[in-house]
């Protein structure tokens, strides 16, 4: 996001790290920034400020930023899921934070892994705040829809419930697909992959992602996606009935209605 | 496959095509080669044969090449099944016949689709007749062989039960395990594809392949894929428990040593 910013040109960036380790690889890479693992360096004086961390430590990083904060700036987030986060910054933040995940990224992980093409013509997804306890005001909507504007993605607005029950299809779903599909292979002989071609590939491409990472986004989103895969299931026992019954108008029919489905998928 | 040959230089090609259309096609992209509808203009003096039509139309097409096949002419195949090609086609050829499989290939079809290096560090599966009936002769293996090394393939040799067995788990799981994803998105709202990052763009990418093909190969292939899908549910069944009981340590383990298997697979 950072080198995404840099090259837009007209954005003052500033990083926070934990660790002096990934700080200077970064700074190296964004640099000019300003970088420092003290927030008190970084917070005050930041118009946006972006939590890219694991979703289990952004709520007690939000209670450090917090009293540093400038009275007008506003507060978003890259995690890919919202309710569970939602609940922990709203209280905090107030009318000063929107939700946001991008529909980006790879299975790679680390600073080493940054594209500064990454978020172009990627969907970036806000949850702004939206009960009677809290509301995000229009300031903090528009300033955040600015940013990810900025670096060229493509903004869609729901409610935290329904970007968890829409990711937890389209996002979450096709990581369990993937990884019980790479375990299916290990659990018959896992040499088999070496006659694999492209379909294998492609299809198992994300169960390299960061098992950490996987951990928090299943467990913090664990309803819908248990409801995802049992969905899932239910395709794949319809599919079997209509191989066993050797049904050839139905099976051709369920092919060719995915083929349909996903052809419809805008190209990149 | 014939521009890849055509690349190499030393080969003299042949193309026979059902239909004018796709005959023309063929010819213009190939060119210079011998083209024709008629088996009678292309079979004679020919010394490898490589049938690459649907699984289900091989053996007729297979009966009307045999008379006009030279004395020391050998055949082949390119089908993604193997069991039921080698029983059609064996008793028609018997020693001059090798079974082959290119893992290799992409989600389009059509001559427009073809590309001169498809085959490049992709591998070839070989399945020799090896029964008390009849046998592959040495000289047939060698030609065949010969002609897929040519283009740069890797080449396995195994029996067609091994071959479809290992096909079923990974080539033809993958393909189940992305149709049924697509359609678990069209049974909640396929305009869910318009926020899909990469994740799903690539795990459903074999989706939109040929139906007509795809019904072949399964049909053809059913018993050990209805094998590989019951494997596949068994796995994520084990993932769904997990997420269930929120079983953060098994559930890392599981993500972690499909990363870990996964990271096997040579890169492209």
């Amino acid at each position: 996001m950072a080198l995404a910013l840099k090259k837009q040109g007209d954005w003052e960036i500033r990083i926070w790290a934990r660790d002096q380790a990934s700080l200077q690889e970064s700074e190296a890479i964004v640099c000019p920034a300003k970088a420092s693992c003290r927030l008190e360096e970084i917070i005050p004086g930041a118009k946006i400020v972006v939590l890219c961390t694991p979703i289990v430590a952004m709520g007690r990083l939000a209670r450090q930023i917090y009293p540093l904060l400038d009275h007008d700036a506003v507060v978003t987030d890259v995690g890919s899921v919202k309710t569970a986060v939602m609940c922990e910054l709203a209280p905090i933040f107030n009318e000063r934070f929107v939700g946001g995940h991008p529909m980006a990224g790879s299975e790679q992980s680390g600073v080493g892994a940054a594209r500064a093409n990454l978020f172009e013509g990627a969907v970036c997804i806000l949850t702004p705040l939206c009960s009677p306890e809290a509301s995000s005001s229009n300031v903090s909507l528009q300033a955040v829809r600015k940013l990810w504007s900025a670096i060229g993605t493509r903004i869609f607005e729901m409610s935290p419930e329904e970007h968890d029950a829409s990711v937890a299809m389209i996002s979450h779903l096709p990581h369990a697909a993937a990884v019980a599909l790479v375990q299916s292979i290990g659990s018959q002989n896992i040499s088999l992959q070496e006659i694999a071609g492209g379909g294998y590939r492609d299809t198992t491409r994300v169960a390299v992602g960061s098992p950490d990472l996987w951990v928090d986004i299943f467990l913090g989103n664990r309803e819908p996606i248990l409801q995802s895969i049992s969905e899932y299931m239910n395709q794949l026992q319809t599919l079997s009935h209509l191989l066993r019954d050797a049904d050839t108008s139905k099976l051709r029919s369920f092919l060719k209605e995915a083929k349909e489905a996903r052809s419809q998928l805008r190209p990149i």
